[in-house]
Formats: C-alpha cells, structure tokens, sequence
C-alpha cells in the first residue's frame, strides 16, 4: 500500500484524512493467470491498480483477438470508455500472469471526487494518460514501419511487458503478424 | 461570457470567486477565416473556448490535409497532446471561418489548477472528451463501412459542422475520398 501512496503523492500531494479515505476504499484482489476480470459487453464498474502482476485488455476481430493496452506493476488499467461512461465495453480485461490488485470502484472513485476535489487531478491524469496511449498507437499505426514500431514500443513501455506477455499478444497490440515480430526481434539481436 | 459561465456550471458549480479568476485569465480574440492559431511543429501554449465560430486541427501525409477534430460555438478546441505535453504539435489548428474565441494558456490554466482544485475537474472532462472522440474515430476507420460512418458523423456531431465545414475535410476525417463522402449524401438524400 505504502507503493501506492508513493505513486499517488508523485502528483497529488494528499493529506492524511484524503489517503485514509482513498486507502477505505480500496479492495485487495488476487487473481490467477488469464482471469477475466471484465467480459465484453459488460459495464467495467472497476478500476484496478496493480500491486504486482501484468494485465491487458484486448478486443475480438474476425475471431483474433487484438491487444489495445498492457500495464504492470504499479500501474492502473481497466477497459476506460466503458468505465468513464458506464457503458458495455467493447474490450475484455484480463490477467496475463497471477496478479496481486487493489480494486477501486466507479461509485466510490465518484464519492471521492466530490469529497475531495484534489482527486479530480487523478481522474484527469488517468485520461491523459489513456488518451496518449491512444494517440500513439494510433499514430504509429499509420505512419510506422513494423520495425520502428517495435524499437518504440521498447522504449515507451516497462521491460516486464515485453520480457512476458507473449508474442502474439505485442504483435496484435502493434498491428503486425506475429512471424513479422518474430523476424524483428531476430534482426535486432543480431544487429 | 454568460454561455461559457453556463458551460463550466454544468460539470463545476464554481464558486463567484472561481469564476472570476477564471474570467481573467480569458483573452477575447476576433479570427478571420483560415488564421492558423497553431502552427504544426510549435507547441500549442493555449486552449480555445468558441463563443462562435468553426474550426478544426488537421495534419499533412503526402501533402494530403487529414482532418482529425471540429469543434464550433460552445465547445473547446486546441492540439491537445501538445497542449499538455508542451511539446511541437504535430497538427495544425486553424479557424474555418471566422470565430470569435476566448483563449487561456496553459500557464494561466495550470494556475487556476493550483489555486481551485475544482478546475482539475474541467482538466479531466477535456481530457476525456479528446479520449473519446479519438477512440470514436479510430475505432470507426477500422470497423465501419463508409456509409455508416457517415451517418454517425450525422449522429454525434453539431450539424453546424455538416453544412459549414468543406466536403474535403469532412472526407479526410473520416479517412475516405471526397468522391465517396459526395456519393453517399447523393444517396441519403434520395433514400
């Protein structure tokens, strides 16, 4: 918990009162290897941040499944459109690996915005963050070589992402075959 | 200013003293048609609430002008990563016609956010608005037919926008030709 004070704290600078109202709100999960903690077509009513563990939210395309964001340890995820409109989302969300969360839910994230305007700034921080995700997976999309996708991607994100979700999934999450991905990573070694 | 006061009261209940400082942080700034505000590769250092008026961001690929966010009376528009990154802006901002605007800059903006955190709630309804209507467009290039994007874009957007803004920048943002943009509202209107 201590972690995720520190995490908080970066940006918000909370007073004791605010943290032990936000920490009450909190609840601890454990979940195994490829739970399903949002289905498609269900409301996501929670946000989680990750303690320890690796998550991904994906989508279905002609029966592919196609990765649209990964997080990792002291991290937050959840299937956003969803969650900010209370609407069924269109991703699913679920654990690559065993993973140890803190659930916050969007009626209390909601309490506590208008308990303590000061949480606004995380709501606000969460879209920016989501909205840059988007942004750059999408620009890369369009004007990106599969290479210079790849060679971002291991800058832009945690070492754990690319060390362990599999293959297949960091292929779909930059638009390329996984054979194409598996290529890249052989010329990169090598070169 | 009495519509934008109304704007913010929907989402804020800003106190007088809220409203005032936000008041005078406003430049009021009178735009003919086609003034560039933002310049692509400079950063954005300001956002545009529209007293009235249309405008739009858009970007060059292959000399081709691709048209990527309307905004008109009522509504805020900026580059917005480079807005809150401050950094080069990809994109161009530009008025379509002539507008009348007020702008803030980002300093003024991050000011109001330190003095008042109830602003940090506009921050986040902005950031969520771009996620939005990002994930609206991406989502829409990748899985819908020409005609339902365009009856979408009927849908979700201010009509100001459908009979103001040139066919070409309507096409380019939503990532088909003008020919077929110019085919499809042939065949609406006959249907």
């Amino acid at each position: 918990m201590e972690t995720l004070q520190k995490v908080l704290n970066k940006h918000l600078n909370l007073e004791v009162e605010e943290w032990l109202c936000f920490k009450g709100c909190l609840k601890e999960e454990v979940c195994k290897a490829t739970t399903i903690l949002v289905k498609e077509n269900t409301i996501a009513s929670k946000i989680y941040y990750i303690k320890s563990g690796l998550l991904r939210t994906f989508y279905f395309q002609e029966g592919k499944e196609i990765t649209t964001y990964f997080a990792c340890d002291h991290q937050f995820i959840t299937p956003y459109a969803s969650f900010i409109r209370q609407t069924p989302s269109l991703e699913r969300l679920e654990t690559i690996e065993e993973s140890q969360l803190y659930s916050l839910s969007y009626s209390h994230l909601n309490n506590l915005y208008a308990q303590y305007p000061t949480f606004e700034k995380l709501g606000k921080i969460l879209a920016e963050m989501n909205y840059l995700c988007l942004l750059n997976r999408s620009l890369s999309m369009q004007t990106k070589s599969a290479k210079e996708k790849y060679l971002d991607f291991m800058q832009s994100y945690d070492p754990k992402i690319i060390q362990r979700a599999p293959q297949y999934q960091i292929a779909s999450f930059l638009g390329m075959a996984p054979e194409s991905l598996s290529r890249i990573r052989k010329e990169i070694i090598i070169s």
